[in-house]
């Protein structure tokens, strides 16, 4: 007889408000040098994401948007979650993955996050490991870091944490979707084009590379007690400032990387101006620029 | 009887291969708040300027190119200098100013250092003022910080100095321009626009709202010592690298700057990626943005 298990679910994206750039554990175990915070974005960009574990499977094969992942490039993000799924539920087993999602891929918009999160998700549940949302954020973070914070909607910390295993770095809610439904998130695409350097090797070059970024690690602990007590009062003037300001010094710092990361283009330019424009005499509006333009 | 003076004198631009951003005194002294380095450049965008000091003259008048400047904005940094050559020649004469240019000024070329130090050479000779290249680097200052580097041929130091009446901040010249006559520099005009930030006021801003910018400066004195033992060996990999790890850096704190100030386009960028490209297997050459793409 086969064992069989399988189950669907489905994840939102995530905006890093204050970015996550720069790892303090690498894979497969992945925590971040500075916490940071995000909010999720609603079910517009959502992503479906279905998973199968069987005795019958050779090895893991994933479909992202009816396409088979081939190379060790494509497949790095989501077979060491599922190692580590297979690792909680005791088994062997291969997995199928199919995922559809509805944001574009490798453009800087958090899709993997997404497609990551709802992984986790649905290897919970076809195992049936039990996950709390905290153990479910650690598995998350196996395949992508930034995916834990899609655990939760709303405002979203992940906090870095200090032990060499990673179990204290994980994802909190600060405030849950309900709590300020007037703050608005809109996704502009700038460019369909994958962007020239990825994430993670472009992090990895900053963190080495760069002279100014310890000083950005150095300012993020008060940007994010300042940005936690602007969500809590729903103050979109600080909120936004200090979302913009960080969004600038994440791509400063790519810039001072050797050899220089750039992720912004002239159209993001002309957002940049439009929004400082708008904002003339009273902020209202902030942008923030993950790693794509 | 009426007394004139007049004489005519030239000069070129020069381009920071580590950059003078930020003041540790505001005009009409100016000096910066770190050492910074350029390479002057040959005739090709060389400035004429003659200037008559005349009892007859009621008001300074500076035309550029055969254009009559008539805004505070655009005497700023003449007049100030006119008024330290008057004091040191201890005459209230007014003066007419012509200048002649092939730099597109306002792009970021440098444009107005040429200017500045072309006219800070002319009331020399006109006032028969007897100044050393030293003193004279001194009375370029007084219009536009980094003119004092023109007074020199090849490469040249500004010196940030620690006096609070700006008389130990003057440019030295390292090497003269016979030194690496292999070395060349290339100027590619990139856009035609007047920059939307003037160096100005962008590096105040930088200097008040950056928290990268306290960094940079602490880097730079290592980058001064490195390049000057670099162009003294004529190693062109250390001296690209250097450079270009400098202009990086610059940008990368006005991105930092609250608002932020962007001076690379996308060209900007695709000539970036071209000089890496082309530096694969070994640096050969670089690049260095001044405030303008």
């Amino acid at each position: 007889m086969t064992a069989q298990f399988y189950a669907t679910a489905e994840a939102n994206p995530n905006l890093a408000l204050i970015k996550y750039w720069g790892k303090r554990l690498e894979p497969p175990i992945i925590a971040p040098l500075n916490n940071n915070v995000s909010v999720t974005l609603d079910e517009q960009l959502r992503t479906r994401t279905s998973v199968l574990f069987s005795d019958n499977l050779k090895r893991d094969e994933i479909l992202i948007n009816g396409k088979l992942m081939k190379t060790a490039e494509e497949l790095e993000k989501a077979v060491p979650q599922l190692d580590a799924a297979r690792a909680l539920a005791k088994t062997n087993m291969r997995a199928k993955v199919a995922s559809a999602t509805l944001t574009p891929l490798a453009g800087g918009l958090a899709g993997s996050a997404a497609g990551l999160c709802a992984l986790a998700a649905a290897c919970n549940e076809a195992l049936n490991l039990k996950l709390s949302q905290k153990e479910l954020s650690i598995l998350c973070r196996r395949g992508s870091g930034s995916a834990c914070r899609s655990v939760y909607g709303g405002f979203v910390e992940w906090l870095a944490g200090t032990h060499a295993d990673g179990s204290d770095s994980y994802a909190v809610q600060w405030f849950d979707e309900k709590y300020w439904e007037e703050f608005r998130t809109v996704i502009a695409m700038v460019s369909r084009k994958e962007k020239k350097t990825k994430s993670r090797a472009g992090q990895k070059h900053t963190v080495k590379t760069s002279t100014l970024y310890q000083q950005r690690l150095k300012d993020i602990g008060t940007r994010i007690e300042a940005l936690k007590n602007a969500v809590k009062d729903k103050d979109i003037t600080k909120v936004a400032e200090i979302a913009m300001r960080d969004s600038n010094s994440l791509h400063a710092v790519c810039l001072d990387t050797w050899p220089p990361i750039f992720y912004l283009n002239d159209t993001s330019k002309e957002i940049v101006y439009a929004i400082h424009d708008f904002n003339e005499n009273e902020i209202k509006a902030g942008y923030s620029f993950d790693a794509g333009p």
